[in-house]
């Protein structure tokens, strides 16, 4: 996959900031802008005044050697490979011959026993870096849309399949399997975090985890969910209830959320606040005096990680803008009876946005 | 679960070692020491000359309130909860208002982001302390040991009852995601890492990930794999031929692997060096010409980690000792063909030894 224009941005950062090398450890970090997918790997990328070319090394482990060769080949970056801990391969980069002097570092992601090896190695300052790879990470260019949005495609297929066994009555713990062995089968690397199957009184906890408990007629079940592909995640929930007919508790608090998730969906478009998309949910809530109940933040971006760039809530300063991608997921929870939570994953687009997840917001089980 | 004699262990640790204070950051030495099964914490122990009682502080986010006050208060340990980043909560810890001055800190997962804010805010000196978690870690009591057996037998069941599929000829990843969903429904709360499945050539390849290539008649399959119970890892391998008649050379080289691995089962009893067991499964296919198509270490500890202490491989100077639990999994890979590997998990006993994975090691699909 070609990463090259992503270290682009990143060098033109680095030269903004003057900071002549920059040492990533994070993992996604070097996968986004490298397309390399090992386990283990050190990237130094140098800004543009520093080294004109010659401008990476990735340092890996000698079960990566072929591997990083392909990827790094087909990203059409220059990027040097050297096998071994970044403290011992310094001598043999063109890179670091050249004698950098600011170097920044990525201190979310680097330990203090890898930083005080490399400090020692390479005689020099290294400080925490202000550039964040995060930062170009939020906004996603056609390739990656297209792998979350075949992503929420592989979960909305399989929840669509799997949705009528939850008539049988199956443990959440099974139906959460269920669900996830059809991503699995539809072609998901893996789920995008472990699946969320709240039940009856479970479901009024946000953060619920599967149970033995046995979903039963009458119950409400909130599933949130989602697949991998190409490493990248997508997160959907839906909120059903088992039974022909509804409690009337239950509607009037579905129709509630459902009347929020659209309002803040409605603002989430290109060159709205992403506060607004929070305002919009809680003060639908709030017209029906169920705001209170909205106990978590509103929503969030996805990528390479499920929870990333942009934070939707009411202090954020974001102002969407093409590739962010994000969520949209009020819910309302009622302690020990109930709860509801409807969420799908939108993309802004030149145009407004895409809704990402399709899957129908009936909760009756058809 | 009762966890406070392992902290006691540590404590003895900590004072022998002239530190005050340990700053632990990894979440499996925080679940070990506590039972704590959050996904964010920061733990402090005082040794017992800094801090007879009140000797322990669990920093963790409010998502853990709840969950962290029944799980410490089970664990038995006399440890304070604070809600919020460490650095916000010394004022408030008893522990740390006698004023420590020797804090050792975990340096292979404290990022220096952490490390920063915390030198800042206790006006201290913390240095990478040499008292590692992970060597109490290695030695496993009853309570382990029961849940790496639990998990071991999920794992074997669930092979069992999925092994014929392997004549449907799925893919590597279907049979996979079979083999997993398998372990899921029997209790598993997820495999112990990605399942491998290996056909025809890419059995060649010791670290393969599945592939959509389809099984076929005359294929050896090396099948890696393993299920968490209760967060402790099973670990095993095992190498099948789909046919009724199995090749010549698979056969020779089936029969080297299964020789070797069995030398080096025999050596893994209590008081035998690591390095014996290395040694006894290498000498075995060398005796055959084989031994330069073994090209991984040995084995390895499992635990809270698939992969932790002790080290199996010619140079290690461990001893086995009651409370080890390993594996042993010699391979002999011939690149572009095939590749055998059989793994048990061994756990070292007052009386010698006991295999934890029980399937069969026949190659044959009956």
């Amino acid at each position: 996959m070609k990463t090259d224009h992503r270290i682009t941005e990143l060098r033109k950062l680095l030269d903004e900031s003057n900071i002549d090398v920059l040492i990533i450890t994070n993992l996604l970090n070097i996968r986004y802008l490298t397309g390399f997918t090992g386990s283990a790997a050190t990237l130094l990328i140098g800004s543009p005044s520093f080294s004109k070319n010659d401008y990476g090394l990735l340092c890996t482990d000698s079960r990566y050697s072929e591997q990083s060769h392909v990827q790094i080949a087909e990203s059409n970056a220059q990027i040097e490979i050297s096998i071994g801990n970044l403290a011992t391969q310094l001598d043999k980069s063109k890179l670091f011959a050249k004698g950098a002097l600011e170097i920044g570092i990525e201190a979310d992601s680097t330990t203090i026993a890898s930083f005080n090896a490399w400090t020692q190695a390479m005689e020099r300052t290294i400080a925490p870096s202000k550039v964040k790879v995060e930062s170009l990470r939020q906004f996603k260019d056609e390739e990656e849309i297209d792998a979350i949005r075949r992503a929420s495609h592989i979960a909305d297929e399989a929840l669509a399949d799997v949705l009528p066994k939850l008539k049988g009555e199956p443990t959440e713990i099974q139906f959460a399997a269920e669900l996830e062995f059809r991503m699995r089968m539809l072609g998901a690397e893996g789920p995008s975090f472990e699946t969320i199957v709240a039940s009856g009184p479970h479901s009024a906890m946000p953060h619920a985890r599967p149970t033995d408990r046995k979903i039963t007629e009458g119950d409400p079940v909130v599933i949130d969910f989602g697949a991998v592909w190409e490493g990248y995640h997508s997160d959907c929930t839906r909120t059903y209830f088992l039974g022909d007919t509804l409690s009337r508790e239950f509607q009037r608090i579905y129709r509630a959320v459902e009347a929020a998730q659209q309002a803040g969906v409605e603002k989430a478009v290109l060159g709205t606040g992403a506060s607004a998309i929070d305002s919009a949910c809680r003060d639908t809530l709030a017209a029906v005096n169920l705001e209170e109940f909205f106990t978590h933040s509103t929503g969030h971006g996805v990528g390479l990680e499920v929870h990333e760039l942009p934070w939707i809530h009411k202090d954020s300063q974001s102002i969407l803008a093409v590739g962010d991608i994000l969520t949209v997921e009020p819910g309302v929870y009622l302690a020990g009876q109930m709860g509801v939570r409807i969420e799908d994953t939108i993309a802004i687009t030149k145009t407004g946005s895409e809704c990402l997840t399709e899957i129908p917001k009936s909760p009756i089980i058809s």
